[in-house]
């Protein structure tokens, strides 16, 4: 990367000062959420609120316009009217500001030529030395300089690997909130809007640069300068994977993405074909993209296609099998060796332990599944672990037979046992091992379940453990990993 | 269907006397547990526990033989080891039981020989008047009587519309638990194993004639008469709709069937030829088959497909119209007069009224929904509505706003109000209604939220609308109601 994109991302990411044109003191408005958000999640910068009606707003003095504010400010966040933007850029202009970010709607996203046109003039602004990020957006989350989008005032402060680009601000919104129990953190991430200025392709540029960001997820509606951003991918290929939703893929859904940020779906065959072509790993939904982003994180880059499932309930297994096998993984044989060790151990009856292991009852103890995972690890036909795990029959059926109702959830836990011998498998053999714990039951009065199966999800993942809802989720997103490791070997 | 088919099988479902055999003292033994779920469930008619050992289980006489039970036994739940088998077998057959099913296992599934040897003789014992479920399954739950399945003991007493058939025990066990909070009611749920005597075929007969079954769902491994299996669908064509997993059509999938209920799994592209030429709904997971089964319940027979999704956050809307055109859906356009009216309400940016309907905020308040559910009620051109409901914003982000983290959540939701639109929308109009509400937290801390959820989607509910965790799931649940009326009209 030209240094100058560095150099010109940098007081975006990190601001010494700030303003924000447009702050409100009114709890509805952008203009008070954003700078309340910005307060609570405790920016270390100085921040400047402008309106033109002065006075003060969340404690801080508000300044009637820019060139009133003393010093130099790095960045502005905008969240003025239409009619006043353009006031609002030529005195951030003006004030040798690095960078804005623009939350008002109503431009290109509208389909209007006025819109279009006012869009283009925005445009204009971004092509000196200040750069623009949306309009039509919700901003910059940077954990380490306490930068925050709208309304992620409860994001977490801990900086972590993965580097996120979207078009959509609700996406964000919504993914700071689902990565704080998942544990994913991220080194920044951007909302881009209808990306004027700043968009996909600078921001992949920017995250492939990154030293902190080593897992770049995000999604995108358009895709600004085609043959620059394969040539991006092939300057990355294999370096760091990239997660990409691209939506508007389908005739409707190419209409919605520009109702939404004015880009221009284009064909799926056209766009599948160049997303595979760049090493992309391509999701559908949001789900998908979350999973996918989280076994990155949790599975070493080397993990391999070779699986052995193991858990009580014969339908578990056969699933697996399926599952597993839609998606190019396989769930081999043990080798004749390690089958008869195994056999040493378990009933002629009731289990199947060719793998899928089903050891017929979900209550089987961390002791016995120890031994399935000890095979496991030692095979050297096997090159991952997958142990299902169904605290409902582990904690709630168990409790309930022992007549001990009165008792909490947790007394009856196999999970401090069994991390310990996930923890001793991985460290002996070098198997990554995956968790699947399968929540069957949403009763408004079981969620003590729900309670202890966070406690536990919190367990695993703290160890280096992912924890996955479903064996199919699980799948899905281990198959990523291990096709993009086919793709870069 | 022949009346003996029903005669055989209702001294099965509504036995007014049974007797377990190898019932036991121990809580940890399948001859506890089963006698335990059957008297806590409350079971109506006369239980007889059985054991040579004699004595008194949970309050009960044991008898030490079949022939010391004074008076007849409709029906026999066998847990006894296999060599102990064949004497029940003989000692039920000789009492005149009508039906058994065999909880023990390591026969069939056990790939060997003697296994196939004892299995073909079980069957024999089912050819005369006593029919035989199992062996290797966990037995019958009907709500109507009290019979329950391996571990039921706290399932729904409600009678409801499902029939419900699977070769994994394991399954049933979960379903009947995912149930509760979904309001799903079992007319009859049946864990049948390996099948070697009542199979998919006697079942099927059985729920297409029973008139208490409206919707028939199942997971089959294996079909034991191809021929009949496609008879029985012609002639109920259109009739109840059928779900079904047919687990083991990969390689690896089918050689776990063998090793599960010693099912042969099949080849892919042959049995999805033939369950679509029958007009099953072909599903491919737990999650696929609960999620169809519920939208079956609680969407009309005539739901048609083109969908209105109305909600905040752009996104959402895109994603909407990818996901629901890639299932065959359709999300048109409003009409222009109804979108004229649309528009008189709503400013004119930070939202695309065209549909999806992108409101631009998640805490759009349920008066504002409201016009926009009134707009696609009166939409000729629209058949179902979806409506989109993030409760994190609505909840925790507004009493976060306000400063009133000491009230709790529930007093902040939209509920109340919106259950009143979304019920005068459909009695007005006659248009089906689905709940979408991500849940975007899973932290330890946020447990909140999920009680309110839990307490929400119990509302609507209870009120017959159903609700979504995503929007990807209600739109493959529902394209398989639209599917089955285009195969049926």
């Amino acid at each position: 990367m030209a240094p100058s994109l560095m150099d010109a991302f940098n007081p975006i990411f990190y601001p010494r000062t700030l303003a924000v044109i447009g702050a409100s003191a009114d709890p509805t408005k952008f203009g008070n959420i954003i700078l309340s958000a910005i307060q609570e999640i405790g920016y270390g910068g100085k921040i400047y609120p402008v309106n033109p009606e002065g006075g003060e707003i969340n404690g801080l003095k508000v300044f009637k316009s820019m060139p009133e504010i003393p010093g130099p400010v790095d960045f502005a966040i905008i969240t003025v009217p239409a009619s006043a933007l353009f006031k609002a850029l030529e005195e951030c202009r003006d004030k040798g500001v690095k960078g804005v970010e623009i939350l008002t709607s109503g431009f290109k996203e509208t389909g209007t030529p006025e819109g279009r046109q006012m869009e283009a003039e925005i445009a204009r602004f971004g092509q000196g030395d200040m750069r623009i990020l949306g309009p039509n957006c919700f901003g910059i989350y940077c954990p380490e300089s306490g930068l925050t989008i709208l309304p992620g005032q409860n994001f977490s402060r801990e900086t972590g690997p993965v580097g996120f680009l979207s078009q959509s601000g609700g996406l964000c919104a919504d993914l700071g909130q689902i990565a704080k129990g998942l544990g994913i953190r991220f080194s920044k991430m951007v909302s881009y809007g209808n990306g004027c200025d700043v968009a996909a392709c600078d921001l992949l540029e920017y995250f492939f640069a990154d030293e902190k960001t080593r897992v770049i997820a995000g999604y995108v509606e358009g895709i600004e300068d085609g043959p620059r951003f394969l040539r991006l991918f092939r300057d990355n290929r294999g370096k760091k994977p990239v997660i990409l939703w691209k939506a508007g893929l389908t005739a409707t859904g190419g209409r919605a993405v520009q109702s939404h940020t004015g880009s221009l779906g284009g064909s799926q065959s056209v766009w599948e074909g160049a997303l595979q072509q760049a090493g992309v790993i391509q999701v559908y939904s949001a789900e998908e993209l979350i999973d996918a982003t989280y076994a990155f994180l949790y599975l070493p880059a080397a993990t391999g296609p070779r699986v052995a499932v193991m858990g009580g309930g014969g339908a578990i297994s056969v699933a697996a099998s399926d599952s597993l096998e839609r998606l190019g993984l396989s769930v081999p044989y043990f080798s004749p060796p390690v089958l008869q060790k195994l056999k040493v151990s378990f009933p002629p009856v009731g289990n199947s332990l060719r793998n899928p292991v089903d050891l017929g009852n979900p209550m089987i103890p961390p002791s016995m599944l120890r031994k399935v995972m000890e095979a496991a690890g030692e095979d050297e036909g096997i090159d991952t672990l997958i142990v299902i795990q169904i605290l409902f029959y582990i904690l709630y059926q168990v409790r309930h037979r022992m007549g001990m109702a009165d008792r909490p959830l947790s007394r009856f836990s196999f999970q401090p046992e069994l991390l310990k011998a996930c923890q001793e498998i991985k460290a002996r053999h070098g198997k990554p091992i995956i968790l699947v714990m399968p929540d069957i039951t949403t009763e408004g009065e079981r969620i003590d379940l729900e309670i202890e199966w966070r406690r536990e999800r919190d367990a695993y993942q703290a160890a280096g453990f992912p924890v996955f809802r479903s064996l199919d989720r699980a799948a899905r997103a281990l198959a990523h990993v291990v096709r993009f490791q086919a793709v870069v070997s």
